[in-house]
């Protein structure tokens, strides 16, 4: 058996075309709607996610805004720098790309992007909107995964949904989107005990641990359907997923890496940019 | 086998014991510390609730200031009244009572609570900072469920958690309580296909369903421990859990009710009007 793959560049595709649709229509005197990203790190593996951003941004009609505030920035010029941009009416998204210099934390930073501008939903507001289900936007990455699945006609309603991993990016936001379409969700993690018994039980694998081929086989159970939203930066600079390979030999349909769960969520970015939450 | 009995009552009055000896020494001019409980139902168990909460708070030495908008108040009013609590220097902590009249959503006006006196964790912001890890207030239910079990020496870490309801009050926020302490934590619900296959697989069973009896034995394994934070009204006046009484016959241990979870919540409202977050 080889699992049928899920890939994510066409419904990507399909969602830059329709931000471009939009884009084209609500840019004012001319301008295209902005989305900003602010970066403060020397991180290979952010440097290529802000490049694939601002690369997804120009297809699809969006000014992707690079604020580069450099690896020394302190917390408080990062804060500042959100504050002007949620204050700024150009701007309609802002994204605080991780990692940060020490002793600047994501979770308290983020605070400082406005909800309707926060369109990778790193606020706590966003993520306390969403567990309360009112309308917020979701992070992009766990959206991407829902987004995935639904394009590929995997309904998760009833399903048993194991997610690996359990940041506030990912796993967290992720397991709320899936309760809200009714799945049973698991979270397992580092203290997990017997991880293999858990996820081979279940009918849908998310890998979210950020450690290259953690998933194996034994992980996986026949016809269970796997996504991987793994993107661990490779020697050769290229990039591998959370699961091994080798999986494709037991589940019955995989989510490839690159071109799966990565440029859904990217797209997210500008959809959330341009539609605002829940568009 | 009969389940040991896991208690809330003795561990409920120590805590009590803990707020009454500090909120006899951060009383100014003599006052006693406020919590203050806004209600706008004829609903009889809410009623009981607060009743309970009051009782509790007088041997605390604790301040409980009941504002009762009526059944007919408006979420402007609501609105208005929490903001009034949350500008009044004498109140230390707030609660919003639910159900609400139809119209009013709790997730909505509870974010008129200022969140440093949000001490039931019920403004999305406590939610979303919970989620993050950042220091804030927990709904006092779910941190009533691992208060227990810390009481009666059942570790998480490492166990597999199967809590049954996926409430924004309870099952939630307790399902990231339980993440913090390295147990791995399933969501189960109304949708779940096979509640007891996977139920009866845990270490400990969480019931917030809010359905008198659901969790039988078939969903219990053995050696299991079990929670019962249901609290139904019975046609008699008492209260009846979510977990049927024949569970004792299977599970190794079991919190009663009433006497299990309840009085250790009202406990821990008064514990965080007094000690704020993380107190």
């Amino acid at each position: 058996m080889t699992a049928r793959p899920l890939p994510g560049t066409d419904c990507a595709a399909g969602i830059r075309a329709r931000v471009a649709d939009r884009a084209g229509r609500i840019g004012t005197d001319g301008r295209r709607p902005v989305l900003a990203v602010v970066t403060a790190t020397d991180d290979a593996a952010a440097a290529w996610y802000v490049r694939s951003i601002a690369s997804a941004a120009e297809t699809a009609g969006v000014d992707c805004r690079v604020v580069d505030l450099g690896a020394q920035a302190s917390p408080g010029e990062i804060g500042a720098c959100l504050q002007d941009l949620s204050a700024d009416r150009d701007v309609r998204g802002i994204v605080l790309q991780t990692p940060l210099p020490a002793g600047a934390e994501p979770a308290v930073l983020a605070g400082a992007i406005v909800p309707d501008k926060d369109v990778d939903g790193a606020n706590p507001l966003s993520l306390g909107y969403l567990a309360a289900g009112r309308r917020a936007f979701a992070p992009a990455t766990a959206e991407a995964v829902v987004t995935l699945l639904d394009q590929h006609d995997v309904d998760v309603a009833g399903c048993h949904v194991v997610v690996v991993g359990r940041s506030t990016v990912v796993g967290k936001p992720l397991a709320q989107l899936l309760l809200d379409r009714d799945a049973t969700v698991s979270l397992c993690h580092s203290g997990t005990r017997d991880l293999a018994a858990i996820a081979s039980s279940a009918d849908i694998v998310v890998a979210a641990v950020g450690h290259a081929h953690l998933i194996t086989a034994e992980h996986v159970g026949p016809g269970a359907t796997v996504v991987d939203v793994g993107t661990n930066p490779t020697d050769d600079g290229g990039l591998a997923g959370d699961v091994d390979p080798a999986v494709v030999g037991k589940a019955a349909a995989l989510t490839p890496v690159p071109g799966g769960v990565g440029p859904v969520t990217t797209a997210l970015l500008l959809q959330h940019t341009v539609f605002g939450p829940g568009g």
